[in-house]
């Protein structure tokens, strides 16, 4: 029997195994990177540009997030933007650069894969693959991944609901790779005043439902520089792992996203506001024990 | 010039007086009921059932949330039943009841009004009129309450974009009243696993367009009672005024909504953990001075 | 037994009575005025003004349609506008302006009712009562047009489900008006190319759920003139009995719904077209047989 | 300057070319496939099963659908699915099937690709590749079918507006491919009773934007067999160049889709009363010139 919300009586999948539901696995699952639990007591902290877009920025933004407080560095190499005439990324220069910033601040790195040619190259580089929204029913891309041994941070659609989502972890977990971060990142409605509606209540719903870490990210959920801190600080109420959230050292001249991306002197105000959240819920937010 | 978020170009009603903008005034309205300051910066959590159903129920219910520190008792004597078939309400009987409980305890008290032709009879029993997401368009009902003198906790519609919403709250305002308190309680999407989406940006969003108060209703929000303590909190930590939470005394016996009603004991709780994230976010959650 | 689409399992109301459904009565209804059958086998275009605006206006456009074969006049007096500060209609001048206008067309009049303290005048006018979509959960008046002996031209609500639709008509024909005519306008989606999404599927699943009749209304639906033609032959295509549809002799005067409203030219055009369609399914389009 | 619907002022992509603009290409494409012309005054039907699951299978159906005047057989050999348990397709060997079913019959076949690294493979076998409606923001596999010379049909996302599709489109336009047909195919709203909304205003909107054909599939659109053929009627209708029909002989067996599947005597009914409704709008349905 499937475990359910008590709302949706659907149980797509019928009979056949749920490698992603709790009945398959009554612990739950903590993804471990360099000595960071994510899915444990504590929230971890993902934070970095959009794209990588140069040595500079990259480097100045990381050591900015990491004196914050962040633990985990985000950047695009790869970017699946919605025009062809937009900025594509860096590729595989811009993995060197992820690498280097890694080197100097001792911050894992999460980046994100779109084609499952580059999984190997993508592998190389990162601590952690992403898969973006747009890919989240992208079966070989999914496959691909299923078959590394590092963790992904696997992004909800923005039509999908959560039986379609976690129907679809299965591509990934069935290939022997269960080190599955979920993440929200808001779904489409008819609201317009934000880019997205961050659907809370999909955390708690797919903590329920799933023994995997769940976590937010509420800049693409919002697409709004100033609502961030808000919703980071509900999504930490509400019981996320973690946030996914994006800092650039001069967002006025990012290459993508700037409008959603926070100044890093707001970053750094808000993970003072968010260990206050974490605390009155229980938790802590994570602290990167260095020793490069 | 209007405020927007930055996502939203429309400016529906164009040049025309806006009276729920803040541009129309810089200063937040704060709502008072007998000494409760809702829009203030204590948060103000109102409970009880969502149906008045007898006596007994709505005395026990009311007597405990009080005892857990809520300061507003709500419960309905008119239902907007989705089916005529279902129990539609107790009518002027639980008006009455609404009275008594608010006599006995001290709780001013909030109950809905669906018809036109009842806006007086509420009024003489109400301390706040409610208006349900299904009458967000009820223009003619509207009005009528926008010529009394009482507060008016309006909700959002559950297909009304935050553009669409305080447009119509003009139609309260421009009669006169601005004693209105607006309410997130979920919008219709595509997602099953909760009866709506409870929309938490737009807590931030209304607030940073009108200068009215803004609570949430997590309970009709979500529509199951194991998610509404988790977005209560998330409410409060994304800087809701209020919470509007269905709790009822024996929900398996509730002759509605009795699957998102807190028991007596988890509103308890509930109301401990909302006050520890009311602090950490620098609020704190309003105590009734009772003094009767 | 309820019948179903095949796709939604509900069944709300549960064992309830269902006067809507075709398990309540297998032969279908149909709804009569001065000889019209809305329906039957032929299909019956209903068109006008959005809003009456003046003797001349509405006089116009109803000889206008009435020449290209419309055999019902639309035309609003009481309107339900989005905003306060927009046109609100001409009230019970409006109606008597339709009272001529059917005088002297011999066409019958659909018009709108928003106000449950105004059935009965607007009774003693209209042939055909409108409910809008905004007021689809309105029910107290459902209660009220239920209690009239007048045809009820029942809008969707734009974000209601077929099951709250039927449902909620169930309020009309509990009182014992069994004259409903159902229709399609256009649901809320994320898609902002037009102003609703015109859900065409939801004509067949009407009518295999109910044996009431449903008609479309392409103007609302799509929100914009261009396309109107296009969206009212398929909703003959797909089986609508009828359709609802702006005409505005001087569309660019218009005080409400200028942008969607046809010329008159388009819409004798329209009519044309319409006909071939019709007997493309094997039908026809409904003339007026005028005694005057 | 964009053209625009009217509705909608977004104009993503600024000042860059959008080569699937009508501004970019004021002359209709009218794609090409053995003298079957897709975009023309004939309106093109493509029918056959979901998935390819035997020789069987697969040949009766084609001759099925042919004797019945389908000009193009659809057959699936890799299935994107929603649950890695379900039947995932035959692969190669399905397209060795569809190969052999286009000797036999004449009929030019449609099948779809999900994987960048297949579609040189898939090149092979089809004449027309399918990108589905989960990988319409799959770019890695655009750019792929961008750089084939063989025509592609595009399938709109669930949760694509309109200008996302059209923008995406760009991928493949940009390549060089200019063979691109567009599909409207259902998209996700909060609407159960159907599996989709299949939105047909979306076919003038396109046809109103893009030079490009636009066809329907209003199996996957509806997920119900007896409503594709109303809606398939109101496709033709409304506009639509063409309708991609899903047909199985047997669709109690199927491996996937059976519930929307037409029995062939169905499909042939439909055909003939296709016919008619495309007269009534001043088309026909396209016949095959068999010369095999």
């Amino acid at each position: 029997m499937e475990l359910s919300t008590g709302n949706n009586q659907n149980n797509p999948g019928g009979s056949t195994p749920r490698l992603a539901r709790r009945q398959a696995k009554p612990k739950k699952t903590v993804v471990s990177i360099n000595g960071i639990q994510i899915g444990g007591s504590e929230i971890v902290v993902m934070a970095g540009p959009c794209a990588v877009e140069s040595r500079e920025q990259l480097l100045e933004t990381a050591k900015a997030v990491q004196a914050s407080g962040a633990t985990i560095l985000r950047g695009g190499a790869f970017k699946p933007r919605s025009s062809p005439y937009s900025f594509q990324g860096l590729g595989e220069e811009g993995l060197k650069l992820l690498s280097q910033a890694r080197q100097e601040t001792g911050l894992p790195v999460v980046t994100e894969v779109i084609d499952p040619r580059q999984v190997e190259l993508v592998c190389e580089y990162a601590d952690i693959l992403q898969i973006g929204s747009r890919n989240m029913h992208n079966f070989p891309l999914l496959k691909e991944v299923g078959m590394c041994r590092k963790p992904v941070l696997y992004k909800r659609g923005m039509m999908a609901s959560i039986d379609d989502y976690l129907l679809a972890a299965e591509y990934i977990l069935k290939q022997g790779n269960e080190q599955v971060i979920l993440c929200e990142r808001g779904i489409r409605t008819f609201e317009t005043s934000t880019r997205n509606t961050l659907d809370l209540s999909a955390v708690p719903v797919l903590k329920r439902l799933s023994h995997l870490p769940v976590i937010v990210d509420p800049s693409h959920g919002t697409g709004l520089r100033w609502i961030v801190p808000a919703m980071a600080k509900a999504a930490v109420a509400v019981g996320a792992d973690g946030l996914l959230i994006e800092v650039h050292y001069k967002p006025e001249e990012a290459l993508s996203d700037g409008p959603q991306s926070l100044y890093p002197d707001e970053f750094a105000q808000l993970m003072e506001d968010l260990n206050k959240v974490a605390q009155a819920v229980g938790r802590k937010i994570a602290r990167l024990v260095v020793n490069h």
